[in-house]
């Protein structure tokens, strides 16, 4: 499908002003970013779902595995090439071999050619790339092969003392895309320091939480908004946590309809202030979700205790069978980008601290306050040139896509700051990951 | 002008087997680049003219303020951005203003062009960027109109005790993209040492050798051909020089007609070697000659001591008027790729030590033993897919753009460590550039 740039139908107004100052302060910005990433470091990769509604422009997820780097424009290749050579030069400048260890799930064509076209960018950044999987499928070397000729290598992990590889390759870096949802397995823990893990096990989502990273998110987004002179709230979706909920006993969520409610009435407020006519909603998640699973659109704390069997079913159990039992309620954000007709929301895709490329995920199917990672999406890959790095400072808002895109790089890479921020808090050795987190920061 | 890959007409054999152990280490080679960035630093941007004579494939020119940037393909700038963040975050993190001061030339428009294109990548960096002239023309900030609605501000550049700017503008970095063919102006000298200056004024012209840069090359060259086991020669030309020719006084260039006959003996016996059948040339050049100035073909040593006036008048005299006294004698390399029917030949750009693009220079009416940079050529720019960085090692040799296009990136990268190299030894705390630069070094 050919790429137009999304119409943005929602209603002009806050968000215009917010590009004009992003746009009038692109020194200042770069600048605090160069000064920020002296001070931390960013995850090897990373991919950020954004919602534009018009008014507000925020991240909605961080995904520190990102699983699309096949929906990325070809064209776009390069400039991943060099980021990811920048990232072996800060992280392991002496490697020369690389073990690529993806999800389990081997027959999912769309992820294969995922971890395909990553190893074609890390084998371009002149390591020996091996795949080698988790899945007791996986007895011996396989050669999978997908569309357009291409063909995967996937071998089963050999462990070899405190050394993972593939029989007889011996990696200097392993690179997890597998997101550990159901805990780092024994075969990948332990490893000899000098093979480098990335990312880090406590970056897989059986210690990551959706709230952590958004405290961390309110960090950077407040910070960020003194720099250029804005609201927080542009860029910033509001949260709560509930960490003790059961969807099949309704009775159980007192916590949840509570904070639902809390949560509706503040976004409300906001709302008011920003002379916003829009009905608040907000999205229910797993607080350790991913791939789309566990996630519902709620409109009114009543809807929360009023759910049928199939939606609780739905909501109480996500990838690898795991019980959802901490939830995170985030500010709905409505989207107004469409494409062809159907709503539409940015990918952005990061390398080190580079924006690389994105896509829009568009659905035709959903509303425009609906999750579109579901089943019946689809991707439109960003055209090259708006690679969101060429603002262009001399058109006038609201007109330019090199704009819009270089906007939605800046707003990638705060979450991409707030994840560096949560993993640094959340390593082992420093304290508890969510105890300085408050249970409703906004 | 579409670009089409241009056709190696030329015999086949060697080159390709070199391009084969190019392929086959690929890991081999980024990571002994990477090994060879952390001993030394590159220059902020550089361009190389390569010449590709199908039996080898060879740097003949090494240009440290490249002129250029507006030849590359649009679709290669956001690569050029990202190289130039790694620059800044290397050298001066810090930088918020960037002032470039560009050749005195001002109605040129191609160099114009060039000098708005890297303007523009550079405030893409997230640089506030002016452009300060030398010219003394220039008495008060100029709009210049450019062809494609572009405009470019050009300013007075002012002193201020030892700070360098333009009228209320006080720039952490400044950037040199004039080849300094008359020396340092002292409005350049003396420079604050907080305020930094890329490339240092011993890259200019009138401190740098050919010569000495080649003599770099030799050392690059030898160390890498025993990484990938080929014979040096098929990427390195031969070269000689001579101190004190004085092409006004035929009976004063002894030394050239002798170095000339040498150097023309020595590439017969390596042809032989190579079984490769051609007429050997040599191509006699200014030592410090730029702009495609005082360059000229020698196939037999007797054509140097019956030079008629024209052609002497034009070895004299190169650049800014300057007489021409050193020479550099180097094996001339046929350039056997065409695009169109015309001699091509490749220039790969590149920013801090990474190479965001290309072009073929094409002249209709040289031969291809004779340099292309003369009035008459033209420019294609590479396309964006052949990157350089992306090779295909599945593909055979000879057949992939990609992989001819990565090969060149390679050789422009070993001409650029003989430039990092040329640099660290020709700076003014370290011994005389030139001490330990054999006359005939090969």
């Amino acid at each position: 499908m050919v790429h137009s740039v999304p119409d943005l139908t929602g209603g002009a107004g806050p968000v215009l002003d917010f590009e004009r100052r992003i746009l009038d302060n692109v020194p200042e910005i770069e600048h605090w970013f160069r000064q920020q990433w002296q001070e931390r470091s960013p995850p090897f990769y990373a991919s950020v779902d954004l919602r534009n509604a018009g008014f507000k422009l925020a991240p909605v997820d961080t995904n520190l595995f990102p699983g699309g780097f096949n929906n990325l424009s070809e064209d776009a290749l390069p400039c991943a090439v060099q980021a990811s050579q920048v990232a072996i030069e800060r992280t392991c400048p002496d490697a020369l071999r690389l073990l690529l260890v993806p999800e389990r799930h081997t027959r999912n064509i769309y992820y294969l050619l995922n971890v395909s076209r990553l190893a074609r960018i890390l084998s371009a950044t002149g390591l020996e790339v091996r795949v080698g999987s988790l899945s007791e499928e996986v007895t011996a070397p396989t050669e999978i092969t997908l569309p357009g000729g291409e063909s995967l290598r996937v071998e089963p992990l050999v462990r070899n003392g405190a050394r993972l590889g593939t029989a007889g390759f011996d990696p200097c870096i392993v690179l997890l895309n597998n997101d550990l949802s159901a805990g780092a397995p024994p075969i990948l823990r332990g490893l000899d320091p000098d093979q480098t893990l990335m990312p880090p096990l406590h970056a897989g989502w059986s210690v990551r939480r959706k709230s952590h990273h958004f405290a961390c998110y309110d960090e950077v987004a407040a910070e960020f908004a003194r720099l250029v002179g804005v609201d927080p709230w542009t860029f910033n979706p509001l949260f709560a946590r509930c960490g003790e909920v059961d969807f099949r006993d309704s009775a159980a969520n007192e916590c949840l309809a509570t904070q639902v409610e809390r949560l509706l009435s503040e976004i409300a407020g906001r709302y008011r202030e920003h002379g916003i006519r829009e009905k608040p909603f907000v999205i229910v998640k797993a607080d350790a979700g991913t791939y789309g699973m566990g996630i519902m659109t709620v409109r009114d704390a009543s809807e929360v205790a009023s759910l049928n069997r199939k939606q609780r079913n739905k909501m109480a159990v996500v990838k690898e069978g795991l019980q959802v039992t901490e939830v995170i309620i985030q500010e709905g954000v409505p989207s107004y980008e469409t494409l062809h007709q159907s709503v539409a929301e940015p990918v952005v895709y990061m390398i080190d601290r580079y924006v690389v490329g994105g896509f829009h995920r568009v659905h035709p199917d959903r509303g425009i306050d609906e999750n579109l990672n579901a089943p019946g999406m689809h991707f439109v890959p960003l055209p090259f040139f708006c690679s969101c790095n060429l603002p262009d400072q001399r058109a006038e808002p609201g007109t330019s896509r090199h704009n819009r895109f270089y906007i939605y790089g800046v707003i990638a890479r705060l979450a991409l700051l707030a994840a560096a921020l949560e993993l640094d808090r959340g390593a082992p050795q420093a304290e508890s990951p969510r105890a300085d987190t408050p249970a409703l920061v906004g």
